[in-house]
Order: structure tokens, then sequence, then C-alpha cells
């Protein structure tokens, strides 16, 4: 394991019901297209507001994965 | 859209039962005199502690509202 | 309550469910040595991922508790 | 000027032509409300993008005022 | 008292004497027309000098207020 | 909208005549490829300077935009 | 002096009158259990607020101290 | 080239008429005393506000120059 | 130069040996892939521990290269 | 007024007795040498502990000065 | 592994030859006392010089262990 | 020893060979000019990439020296 090289990405997920949500939202997406994600960290956790409620809670992570050989 | 001019309030709310949950205090609660609240994001996430349990989550977070013409 | 000395510790909580869960564990898990915890705050959220999907969310916290006299 | 305790607020102003004119307007947008406005100081600076234009620049600043005795 | 909502102000005092002075001036203004301040944190400390000497120090806290239900 | 995840790119863009050209042209150069840019936000501002003037702007931006279903 | 190895603990140490005397505190109290203290820097200085007056001063400092051999 | 040294210098330029120009202004006067200055990065916008309009651009930068041998 | 665009990536290299090994492999893997890498700049160093030894240093960069005309 | 430009220093005074009396002696000192000083902002504020007890406070702050035309 | 808590502890180690072997010196110091140490990061890179020279590398890190249960 | 005033000098070494290296660099540069240097911090490490290897490292430090009496 020692040997290899990761490269992250910045993300924004969004969802409906919750922070936690918003995460494995932009997780799932990035999976699509990215094999071997391994890790996330939170950067800014934020969302949009209407008539008093939350629409949307919106939180940016980075991903990290490893580069194939 | 473009013309508007945003101002920002700080607010910390609490909740017993979550992070998600004091966010939504918050916001509600600045609802009752603040129209047009737009976004949030979260500046600060603590709790205080009894009896080895999380007695009250608190969440800081920024609110933008529109300044009306 | 005026001239206590507080002592803070950095802890990491990890959980299979949820970034609020991570937290409590850290706290429930400190308490069994630390008596006196009065706060805790979030420092850094972030978590594993395995085949696309979150494995432990892992939540780094400051606790802060009362040096007794 | 010693003796004086000053006040702080944090604005979004937007523009459709630059930076610096996205500052003035939150400015002159608040001093129709707030007199003795001091200072600012800028935190942020973003903007929308449409087609590939920039549609609004937005400067987010803090601003000082005087609150009078 | 785990129901609150609290709002932030951010101000600056000034003081011919001494940074914990420029503090207490700050609070003691503000809490001509908030009741409820419940805490303050310190942002930023800075002064004038005129010929050398210290003229005013200026200390920006935040202060924490509850809103009355 | 609120289903979108967006992914952030970190740019330079660089210009000899202004900050706000300078940031123009990034988002311009970045929109030959990316399609669905909705915002940036500035990062860091600086310059190369030749025989006391200022050469070239070096602007620093990211930049989001939706990840298409 | 070289070769050494210090530790780092955080303390807040609270007192009536200021934040100096608050410092204080924190070391002498921590002197009682921790031989060889060698500095502290400052990471927060804040307080409670009652009835309009500063009730408490809170500051949080880290201490360095040498492992002995 | 590689084996330079560079000190860096911080000032503060002001213009009654942009940001852009107080950069200038500060490169331009540092150029009188200072050869070789390679670079700078912006640290700080702000400015003084009279009578509802923006009386001074204050922007505060690091220049960076090269030792001579 | 002075109307180039450039893009950062941000990649996490890992050494057995030391923390400088550990960014030449960062560098070293991308410049398979990445044409045109200018610089890189470190964002955090870290490393895993076993049996009370360093088994891995891994460090973080960002580097800039340019996008082709 | 608006036309100067400011060069910054950044010291650390040192004291016996307290954090004030270690900045206006870095201020004192720096007078010395550096006519036109027109503000100082606290940096850091740290100390040398011996046997327990505070042997010197030390404040680091940046001083601005005019440059003279 | 998922359900651990980890502690963490910030420490300095020095050394006369370099920044790695500081950090080496650091971890393998704490090692003595304190068993399943899994990772370090570094906080801060210093030192002491003495007639020019670098006398003491001293390196700031944070190491996290896991509590037994 | 306690009543100096220290002075702050940032600088950036370079090297072809290695992080510290650039570090010395910069101090043994300094010392030729500055007497009394006492320590220095690191700010910032970045460097130039040429065909996908490290042509040069670049380290930022902070120099602290005594002003003598």
């Amino acid at each position: 394991m020692s040997e290899h090289v990761y490269k992250h990405l910045e993300l924004t997920g969004s969802s409906k019901t919750s922070t936690d949500d918003a995460i494995r939202r932009a997780i799932e997406r990035a999976s699509q297209t990215i094999r071997n994600i391994k890790w996330f960290c939170v950067q800014d956790v934020r969302g949009h507001v209407e008539d008093g409620q939350i629409a949307h809670w919106q939180v940016t992570i980075k991903v990290g994965f490893t580069l194939e050989e």
C-alpha cells in the first residue's frame, strides 16, 4: 500500500433531507466514474433557504482515490 | 436578481437531538423577524455534555438575506 | 464556577451510521476515564469509502473538562 | 475620537461590471440606513457564470460604523 | 436553557489605558441597547500610535445574546 | 436543481491589464472544455513585477460546474 | 537542551479580574501536576457576561513541557 | 536563477480610484528604493468611507525581491 | 508567458524514506499523464506509524500546469 | 493622507509584568529608529515559564508606518 | 477497525540534523509510553540558530493512537 | 535575556537538492548582514518543476533576531 499516489477531487453534494445524505450523494455520484475512492473529508456545510425552511443542504467534500499503476 | 445587496447575520441554534436540528431551529427562529433568508453556512459545531451524554448540540451559522428595495 | 481550570483533549470517534453517532461514541468512550466533561467542539469530519459507499464516519472533536481541586 | 465603540456588519454587494463596483454598491446601499460608516474590508470575492461569461460579481465586505452617543 | 437561539454581533471598543478596558467599554456600550449578552470572544487586538506611544487600544470582539421568546 | 452534484476545479488566469481581466480569462479558457460552469470564487491574487511595473496579474480561482446526469 | 522532546497540553484558565490573571491561574494549576513547563501560547480569549458586566475572563492556552528521560 | 535568496516586505498602498491602482502605487513607491522586485501577492483589501462613498482604497501586499550577491 | 491559464491538481505521494522523496514520487507519477507541470506547493505532511516507527511518509501537494492552447 | 504608502514590520516585545507592557516596549524600541509609526496589531501572545511562574510575556506585533516622500 | 476511538497528542521533537529526524525522535520517544500510535501529522517546523548556523531543528507533530478497549 | 525586542524578516531560500538545504541557504545568506539571528520558522514549501523533475526547492521562512541595545 505504501507506494501509492492519491489524487484528490473537490465536490459538492446536495440533498433535501440532511448533511449526511448530501455527502453520500456526492460520493455515490463520483463513484460512477472514479474507481478506488478511499476517503473523504468535509470542507464546507451550507444550504439554501426558501420560505423560512431549509430547501437543500449542500456539503462540499474532498475525496481521495488511488491512481492505478 | 443581480443587483441585490445581501446582509449576513451570525446565529447559534441549539437542539437536544442533532446538529441538523440545531441548524433548523436557528433558521426558523430567525425567519420570524427576517424575511427573505436565502442561504446559510455552518461556522462551528459544538455542544454541552452532562453525565457523559450530549445534552445540547449547538451550531453557529451565518444566514444571508436580501435587503429589500 | 468561575475559578475552574479546564483541560482539553482531542479525540476521533468513528461510526458506521452517521457523523452525530461518531461524536457520541467519542464522548461516551472518553467518559469512561474522564469525569466532568463539560463541552465538545468539532474539529474535522471525514470518513473511509469502500466500494463507493461510506464505510465509517470519523469525527475529530475537542472535549473540555474541569480539573478537580 | 478615542472613546468610540464601532459596530461591524457583513454585506454582499453584486454588480454586472466589476469587483470594485460590487463593493461600491454594497456601501451605497448600506449608507441609506446606517450613518457614520467609516471603513470596509473585503472578506470574499466570487461570482456567477452563465454561458461561459461572468454574469455577476459578488463581493462580501465587513463595514464598521460608530455607535452614536 | 437548551432551546435558546443566540445572535452574535461584532464590535470594536477602544481605550486609552489597556486591552481589557477596551473590551469592557465595548460590552458596556452594547449593553445599553442589548439585553441578555451572555459571552464575548476576542477577534483582533490593535491600536493607534502617536509620537512613539500607544494612543488608543482597539479590541474587536464578538458578543452573543439570547433572542427572547 | 436540488439534486445536482457539483465538481470544483482550481485555475490561475493571468492578464497584462487587471485582476478582473485575469479572472475573465481563466473562466473563458475553462469554458472551452467544461460546460455548465456556475460560479467562481477567488483564492489568491498575485503578480509578476518587471522594472518596477506590474507585468502580469495572476488570479487563482475555484470554479464549480454541474456533473451532467 | 537540543535533544529534548516536548509535550503540549491545552488548558483554559478563568479569572474575575483580567486576561493576564486567567493565564497565570491556568499555569499555576497545571504546575501542581506537571513539572518542567517551559512556555505557553494564547489560543483564545473569551468571557462570560452577566448584567452587562464581565463576570469571568477565560483564556485558552497551550503549554509545553519537557518529557523527562 | 536557482540559488537566489528572496526577501519579502509587506506594504499598504492607497488610491482614490481602485484596488488595482492601490497595488500599483505600492509597487512603484517600493521600487524607488528596492531594486529587483520580482512578485507581489495581495494580503488584504480594505478602505475608508466618507459620507457614504469610498474615499480611499487600501491594499496590503507582500513583495519579494532578490538579495544581490 | 503572460497569457497562460494554469490548472491545479492536488495529490498525495508516499514514501518509506523521507518527506522529500514522497514529494518527488507524486510529481513523477503525475508527469506520466500531465505535461507541462511548472510548480508544486506542499499542503500537508503526515505519515503512518507501525510498531513505533514511521512506516510511510505522506505529503499532499498542489501542482500547477499550463493548459495548452 | 490618502496617497501614502505604509510599510509593515513584525516585532516581538517582552516584559516581566504583562502583555500590554510587552507591546509598549516593542513600540517604544521601534520608535527609536522608525519615525511615523501609525498603528500596531497583535499577531501572537506567548511567554516563558520558570518554576511554575510566568518569567516573561512575549507579544508579537505588526507595526505600520508611513514611507516619507 | 471501524469502532475505535483515537486520542491525539501534540509533541515537539528536536534534532541537530534534519526535519525528518526531529519527527522520528518525537515518535520514538512517545512510543516508549504510548502503544498503538497509528499516524502523525506535522503542525509546525522551526529551529534555533546559533552563529549563523541551524543548531536544532524543531518539529511539532500531532500523533493519533487507539484507546484500547 | 528577558527585556530584548526581536525583529522578524521573511525570506525564501532555494536549493537544487532538498527542503532542508533551502532553509540552510536562506539562513546563511541572511547571516551575512544580520547578526544575532535566534530562530526560524517555516511558512511555505514549494518548488519549480522542469521536465517532470523538481528543479528547485523553495522554502519561505521567518527569522527572528535581537535588536541590539
